[in-house]
């Protein structure tokens, strides 16, 4: 019997295991909660209704197509015996393997303060991207019909927590929807007006650039009409805004970009955990005690002897890449080399519309230039060429018109008083009803 | 003041009405539940797996900036005040107008058996199709882990209800879908194994074309592998399939295209309706004894003399022209032609990838030749340029290539056994508790 290889999550990391896999004398299984592997730095470009799922997302069966040697399923995992080498599934499935990659990336913290998640938009997947796109649109389009000035002002204020890359774009984007592809669609409403916060509890946004590239990230923010707040702590979120310091700032929706924390694979393991929960894996990325589990990407906390490594998707990709070679390696008999080593690229954080900063081999860039570098290196690592086809496509239309294709509120129909209600909600639950 | 004229729904009607109005000396107010407008030819290709939904709709903003009379609101009615001159919104406002447009369309209607409507899917708009595309690739996520063959064969069986055209291109599309895109994408389920069941009551599919055509769409579909059923009522639907004549059918999704019912306008004006509750309009598409509101498209029954005209875009597109060019004229102050005559440019229904029929100006064509008039016209119809771009990419993209892009199931995750859990609820139910 070929020896049977798990690939939990199918992330950057995952694919990139499972295609450094595929000649390999072995059975591969790749799990995922969805269907699809997603383009995550540009899941903004979705939620800024710039950019449609499609354009960043490609079903795993297409993308592994080439790969004879893989099964693909859809399931969720919920927890690992490692003693039994088994994998079990929510639905009580229990699979056995002889080695397990767990690929299962990171969510969003709330530093203990879980209350909030039900208050705060977070941007993992494409359905938290769809819910952000409905609540910015559909912000603007209750705020078309209010006659109450702090309402107005609250319809028009959209709050950002963290000022990592995330926050950054993710404020950047809504300052240019409102002010360039909105601005002229309203007959009551100037989103001109539109105030966007972008709250850092440190003393600069963007902490991982130079001090200058981040001082020019913030200008250039600013420049865009973006209010950045820095060394103030948010004390409360609720379903009308948040409190930043001693300042109370009411808000149609606040966008959560503070902390992450890796997926539960540390506790499945009783594994030595950082303090974000990721595994602390050792040089060959398995698991310290069981030689035959791995953790790449943003569930693991690699020691570069300079730190931990950085929850970046090339992180993962380049992690994925190498367990995936020493796996066939492996399996072919041959002892393989056997410590990661990570080549780092570069790291960029765009602001908008030509605008960004970029660290790339030692030059610090910002203004055009790094948006220019920006947009090569992102069309160049989508993962095929149609998403880069139709991405490409509208991004030289947008760039052209100021127009955001996607703009589209779905699941949502306006209802008594300002409630957006879900009108896809029966749908969905007939669904769930019917399959159950 | 100048006179206010209120259009209700952003269909093909409403829309343009609108841009008939452009440059009346008018205040023109455009209310629709969505903020889009949407490409409702091409809606079976979003269910498809095809398109996505940026694909075909526009935002009804950015279709109508030029008009510098409109406003819209995103909003839903709940009522006509006629004698108030008033249309009531469900939030409680009401809004005077001088002349009212009901644009309002049509819903599907299960003739008495809404019971049904829990356990069928309709295609009406985005929400409609992103279900639908979600439930058959769910399906076949599904099968993949299916051990039991009964199980498997429903996981496996798609029922379409409705030989018409929306019935014939969902059957169309769901059988190239499995057998073509999905055909190698799974290890252990073949979808060519799909079966695709096409129920009509009548004896001929597509009732509306020549029989010769009627019967060559039939002898396309089959050779794509749909059973075509006719000749027998449904006679239940519940959530595992259904019956039709004396046989059941066990079903993943059942999917009901079979009778359409205009929305409620006639009940609110106690007009004279139609069997399908549409308004019975006089030759200028007003609505009798109320010289100010007119109705049009799917809502309005107008009588050609020849019978009520049909269903069809182009016929809401022709009266919403119609009216808004009749009462530009009015308020300028002269005195309108005032009857509407509907041209008949000819019906197509398209059964695949390079197969449709049509009827054109006396022509009848079939097969390829018919399926490219089919996407000359579309492609041409098609709204704005941006939409129009994109489209033909995709399209000439899946002609080479048999992929489909927009294979993303979003806003479900797999759960104990096989229920599709909604992944998408509680965001939506957080984002309507916020605004409460």
């Amino acid at each position: 019997m070929r020896p049977h290889i798990i690939i939990l999550g199918a992330g950057f990391g995952g694919i990139a295991a499972a295609q450094a896999l595929r000649k390999a004398d072995t059975d591969v299984t790749l799990i995922d909660r969805t269907n699809h592997h997603l383009f995550q730095p540009l899941l903004y470009q979705v939620a800024g209704a710039a950019l449609s799922p499609a354009d960043i997302a490609t079903a795993n069966r297409a993308l592994l197509r080439r790969n004879k040697n893989t099964r693909i399923l859809m399931a969720e995992a919920s927890g690992i015996d490692a003693a039994a080498n088994e994998l079990c599934l929510t639905d009580g499935r229990r699979l056995r393997f002889d080695y397990l990659i767990v690929a299962t990336g990171a969510g969003y913290s709330f530093f203990g303060n879980d209350g909030w998640r039900d208050h705060a938009f977070v941007l993992k997947s494409i359905d938290d991207a769809l819910a952000i796109r409905a609540a910015l649109l559909g912000a603007f389009e209750r705020a078309e019909q209010c006659d109450d000035p702090a309402e107005l002002r609250r319809l028009l204020t959209f709050a950002v927590v963290g000022g990592g890359p995330t926050g950054v774009e993710l404020a950047g984007t809504i300052a240019e929807l409102a002010r360039t592809t909105l601005a002229r669609d309203f007959s009551r409403v100037d989103p001109r007006a539109t105030r966007v916060v972008l709250c850092e509890m440190g003393d600069h946004i963007l902490r991982a650039f130079d001090p200058k590239l981040s001082q020019a990230a913030r200008e250039m923010l600013e420049s865009l009409g973006v209010e950045v707040r820095t060394g103030e702590k948010v004390q409360a979120i609720d379903e009308r805004g948040l409190t930043v310091g001693d300042q109370r700032i009411d808000a149609a929706a606040v966008l959560w970009a503070a902390g992450t924390e890796a997926r539960p694979a540390a506790a499945w393991l009783s594994a030595d955990a950082a303090k974000n929960g990721a595994v602390k894996v050792r040089p060959d990325c398995s698991v310290p005690g069981h030689p035959n589990l791995f953790a790449i990407g943003d569930v693991a906390s690699f020691d570069s002897g300079d730190g931990p490594l950085p929850g970046l998707a090339p992180v993962a990709k380049q992690q994925g890449h190498f367990v995936g070679r020493l796996l066939a390696a492996k399996v072919a008999g041959h002892c393989p080399d056997d410590t990661f080593s990570y080549r780092d690229y570069g790291t960029m954080a765009v602001i908008g519309r030509s605008r960004a900063v970029a660290e790339i081999a030692g030059l610090k860039l910002k203004g055009f230039v790094a948006w220019l570098a920006w947009s090569l290196v992102h069309l160049m690592l989508l993962v095929d060429f149609r998403s880069r086809m139709s991405v490409y496509v509208h991004w030289a239309w947008s760039w052209f018109t100021y127009g955001r294709g996607a703009r589209l509120l779905t699941g949502y129909a306006p209802d008594p008083g300002e409630t957006p209600r879900a009108a896809v909600l029966p749908e969905i639950e007939k669904e769930v009803r019917a399959a159950e």
